[in-house]
This record gives C-alpha cells, structure tokens and sequence, in this order.
C-alpha cells in the first residue's frame, strides 16, 4: 500500500506572496500536499497577538498552485487557528513559518510573527518549524535556504518532535558550500539597545520609530543561536511555551508577600 | 537621610484609562513615584507585539495627577520601550501592568499584552509583574485586588526578583476574606478549542471571531496556577523569556538532519 503523503501546513508572517513563503511552498510541495494560510499583508513584529477586538476573513488566493491556498486578514498565530479550526479536515502532519526575511534568533523570537506561528503550531500538537533566513532583504537569496529547509522538515517528518516543542531555525547568509552544518542550541540572552528614532512630523510634532542594535549577552559562549550563526552554523533551537522560570519557583516562595 | 521613593512605571493593555489601571495606579502611589505610559486603546491579545512597520506617538494626559503621564499609540510592549527609551531619565525600580480585566493563568500568558509588557520590563532588567483579575467586567470589583497588588509589590520591591524573571500574578473574583492566601506556581499545560464563530455579512460573505474553551490538561495537579484559582489562592508564576525547550536539546541532537 502506498504511503499516504503529509498533509503540511504552510505559514508567515510577511505575508502569503513573499519570496521566502514562496521558497517554502516549493521545498513543501516536493515532500507532501500543501496547504497555505498566510497573512494578505506583512505582520513582522506582531509576537503572539491575536484578533479578538476585531473580525477576521480568508480569502482564497491562486499563487502557488497547491492544494488550497488562503490569504487571512489576521495575525500569523490567527491563521494557524484558523486553519486548523476551519479549513483543514485533519490535523497537519507539519506545520511550517517562514522563510522569514530576516533573522530570528536569540531575542527576537519572542517578537517574531514566524515564531509566533510555529509556536501556535506546538500549541495545537502539530510538529511546527519557523524556518528564517538572516536578510531582511526582499532579493534575499532562498538557493542555499532550501536544501537545509528540506533536510529539517523531512527529519521532523521522520523522526517527530518531543511534545509541546517547536523549532527556531536560523539560517546565516552565506553561499551553500560555506555553511559548516546544523548546530542545536539555545536562545542566546540578548536585547535591544537605543530602540527610538525620533522624528517631527510637518506640523513639528514627534513621532518615533522603533530601532535599535543588537547587544550579545552571552558573547563566546558555544552553546548558542548567536555564536552558531557568527560561524556559519544553522542554529535549530527548540522552543517551547512554557514561559514559567521553574528555578525561580523555590526563591519567589521565600518572599513573604 | 531619607529615603528615596521608588520610581514605578504603570502601563496595561486594556488602554490608560480603563478602571483596572486606575487601581493599580491608586496603589502604586502610596508606593513610590509613578510614571503611567499606557495604551490609548483596548490592547488585549496583543502579546509581545511591537510596531516596527508603522510609527509611534505619545501624548501627555491628565487622568491620575501622578508624576506624569502618557498615552502611547502602540502595544503594551512599545509602551515599556517607550518608557524606558524615551520618557524616563533613569531606570524605574518596578514596572507594573495591569490590573488586567481578565485572566493571564496558563496559557493566556503567551497571548496577554498585559504580561508581555511585564515580560518586556524583565528584558530591560526591570524587577516587573503583570496583575489580572479574573473577570472581564468593566463593572469588575478592584476592591480586593488592590490589597493583593500592594503586598506583592511592596515585596518585589524590597526583596526584587531573580535576574530575567518577572511575575504573572492571577487574582480569583471572591471577596477579600474569601482569598485563602498566595501560591507561587507554574503555568498549567492548557489549550482553547473550538476557535471560531463564523457569521456572514449583510451580502453573504463569510467572516469569523476567534473564540472558544479553555481546556485544561493539567487537572488536578495542585501545583499549577489554574488549581490555584479553582481554589480560591492568588497565582503567581515566575515567567521568563528564554523560550529554550532546554530538557530537548539533547534528543534534537539526535535527529540526523
């Protein structure tokens, strides 16, 4: 009897015809049925957010040619929900977010709509991946991205995740022979420093816009997203949703409140 | 000498000016010197989003008479960065969000603005906590919490926290005297089903709510904060923002990719 082929769940959060969704669709397609839910405008930055002071719709689009394809007027956890709860039959077998124009790792991930989206995958018992690329560039190129997306998702698709975890994929931008391989590691501690660039508007009142650099603080440590991918690593970092500080637990008992 | 007040930096997501936030507010004045920088609108489920594609905008309001206040454009997380970025000369001592309409137990936690901008405080080294009572009323009775939020903030503001780590404390709607006391605890491993409510337009088309049921997979387990509320105790659980799933780090390895 034949193998029935996965069903995969395809995601973003810069929205349903960007190149890096389109890199991901035809890596996807090559390994299962395809369908997408994506949003219809770029959603970077939105975390976890979800619309619930508002409506939502899907509107079925016809870019890829696979087998259903939405765009969603909501965030990138909104359209995992919404697939999962409406437009697909049966749960995914994998679910995947990206390829995201830009950087993930360390920090971000906690601000990333792509993450976000894997993580409400993780939420809802599909084996999720958010996969990104580190350039923000729209003519960022997916060559080398593609044959390390594909490697990824087939391991997952073969081997399963451990409950309740997902994948942070980061992928550096080098050319395909000059990547070393796949580390596995942690969520390197960083933040972002000087995040306000202000601005006057013609009638001379300020506006700002967020920004910032990125500051390491966890500089030469080996075991992280950050080091992998200063030294031409893929960095996979499993990442979960449980946000309790389970050390702590002891130490916030001692304080009498 | 005299000791220097506290410097304490108030925000929510329900807007500056809903009656949670004047609760806490109304607390935290007989704590220290409070700066309020709060949403200028409704923010819930926002999660840790920030605006990057689009700009920000301050304005100074006079709702509390405290030290100063502002209403920010953004989400609960810009409104920290904001904060500490642009508004504030040095680094407040706590930062306070909330008191939420609403619960943030479980897997809320990931999807609240609230808690998102208490987790922002502990990515800028801020000792921070996220309030909620559990009741979406704006009718909600504060009376009760505002003794809860005292004594924990008074202890967070002698003791401080551990180093990345903030509260999420969780209020149950009893009666003062019907409080058994504080439990410190983890996140319960929960889920909402059944997530959209679909309707049609005036000419026909389809658009949904997200909505559903809270299901909980951690029943019985006394350690978790939805026991702890079932139960008449205030919650907290030591949140942080290392998404590391670190105990699979090991079996990932083993994945030949």
């Amino acid at each position: 009897m034949k193998k029935k082929k996965p069903l995969i769940l395809v995601t973003n959060d810069d929205g349903v015809s960007a190149p890096g969704i389109a890199a991901l669709v035809e890596v996807m397609r090559t390994l299962g049925d395809v369908v997408v839910v994506a949003p219809d405008k770029p959603q970077s930055g939105m975390g976890h957010a979800i619309t619930i002071n508002s409506t939502l719709r899907i509107n079925k689009v016809k870019i890829y040619g696979v087998k259903e394809e939405y765009s969603c007027t909501g965030t990138p956890v909104d359209c995992v929900k919404i697939a999962v709860n409406k437009i697909l039959k049966q749960k995914p077998d994998l679910c995947v977010s990206g390829i995201n124009h830009g950087s993930n790792m360390s920090i971000n991930v906690i601000y990333s709509g792509t993450m976000s989206a894997a993580v409400e995958g993780a939420i809802e018992g599909i084996p999720s991946i958010g996969f990104s690329l580190c350039d923000n560039s729209i003519d960022a190129d997916f060559t080398a991205s593609k044959k390390i997306v594909k490697a990824i998702a087939k391991g997952v698709l073969e081997k399963g995740l451990p409950k309740d975890v997902c994948l942070n994929v980061n992928i550096p931008v080098v050319k395909g022979d000059e990547i070393k391989g796949i580390k596995v590691c942690r969520q390197a501690r960083a933040n972002w420093i000087e995040e306000l660039d202000e601005r006057f508007d013609p009638s001379g009142q300020p506006y700002f816009w967020l920004t910032g650099k990125f500051e390491n603080y966890d500089k030469g440590n080996k075991d992280t997203d950050v080091w992998a991918l200063d030294n031409n690593y893929v960095s996979i970092v499993p990442t979960h949703f449980d946000m309790t500080a389970h050390e702590s637990i002891k130490q916030i008992k001692k304080i009498k409140f």
